[in-house]
């Protein structure tokens, strides 16, 4: 999994049908020093994220492996919000 | 997923059996700035899209969970049309 | 899927039992313009292509989907010989 | 499979629930020269992997083939902790 | 596919039980014209290679096709190795 943080949503009406009912949100990636990589990727939201939460994502066929996704055509899905995480003891992210 | 523009057409004759019937569509990557970033795709199409059409496209085994692309050798399809995103609330793109 | 261009084959005697039988090809990544990127892949041939071909090629578990490498170690197959493509309007390969 | 280093935990209190009960850690992606390259992933913890420790980690579909990952929305796992390597005869990294 | 050089070897004890028995490589990769990269691998080794052997590795969920690797949390495997290659007419290797 990446870390990102969510930034943005994103609206599609002409979709394949397997895609409706989904939230597309557009997640900046971050590295483990909580800066932002320049990469970026559209996730589906399965923990009802919503836009400054830093999040864990998945990608793949391991994005359809949550209820939400199961059999759709998703390659990226935020299956956590982050509280914390710290590197060599130190906290480098805390949701406030 | 990935956001691309349509900017053309691909057509092969001697191809597996099973692409028969696929539209191969041309892709370029863009970022969350609605910037070209240089990289493609060739991707198949199971929205109707058409050139100058920004996109969504789902890669990897996830491409192939449209009904369009079951079970096919494709590893790239457009599943949706987009009509806007918006990055930190400002508009970055919007269908005419 | 990506685009490229055969330019080479590739022979081994010693592999798994289910490679048997498939003609590995080298092939060179290029990009829509129809330039070499540097990067390469070593693909299964399902569409009997050449060296000199310009060849489309899928990867990862959809490159498991023709019938020729279903159930293979197989993680790049050609599954498609291309004719011609089009960006904005030119062409930009057109198969002799 | 890549070589990490693992450097810190990460807690979600807010996930899919399919990720209910697995250990998150902060992996920093080695070289074979024992050398950070700037790269990361946060893995789910199949082997009791502490800070501190080398360690492999398997990602995409085959990170979902432990006991522990199994049809859960992850995509890289850490399955095994490395004792030492050996690169051209020279010992790279032992555990102490 | 990619083209690698095996250069060493890997040992871990403490691994998941799904690992058992598999042998660990250490893999430069190589390009076309037989020149390594700066990439690596670890890969299971299913078809009995040696440090200093040119091999073909597949990766993804292609890794767990050779009757070694079913079900197992693996990601990179060695499935061949190789005899020579050829691009544009010229040998660029060939196994003495």
């Amino acid at each position: 999994m990446l870390l990102g943080k969510v930034v943005g949503t994103l609206v599609s009406t002409r979709k394949d049908e397997k895609l409706e009912g989904l939230k597309f949100l557009v997640v900046r990636q971050i590295n483990v020093e909580n800066q932002e990589t320049g990469g970026y990727v559209v996730a589906v939201d399965s923990v009802q994220a919503g836009v400054g939460d830093v999040v864990l994502y998945a990608t793949g066929s391991s994005a359809r492996q949550t209820v939400l996704t199961d059999k759709r055509p998703c390659d990226a899905v935020i299956m956590a919000v982050v509280d914390t995480w710290e590197v060599n003891g130190q906290v480098k992210y805390r949701k406030e």
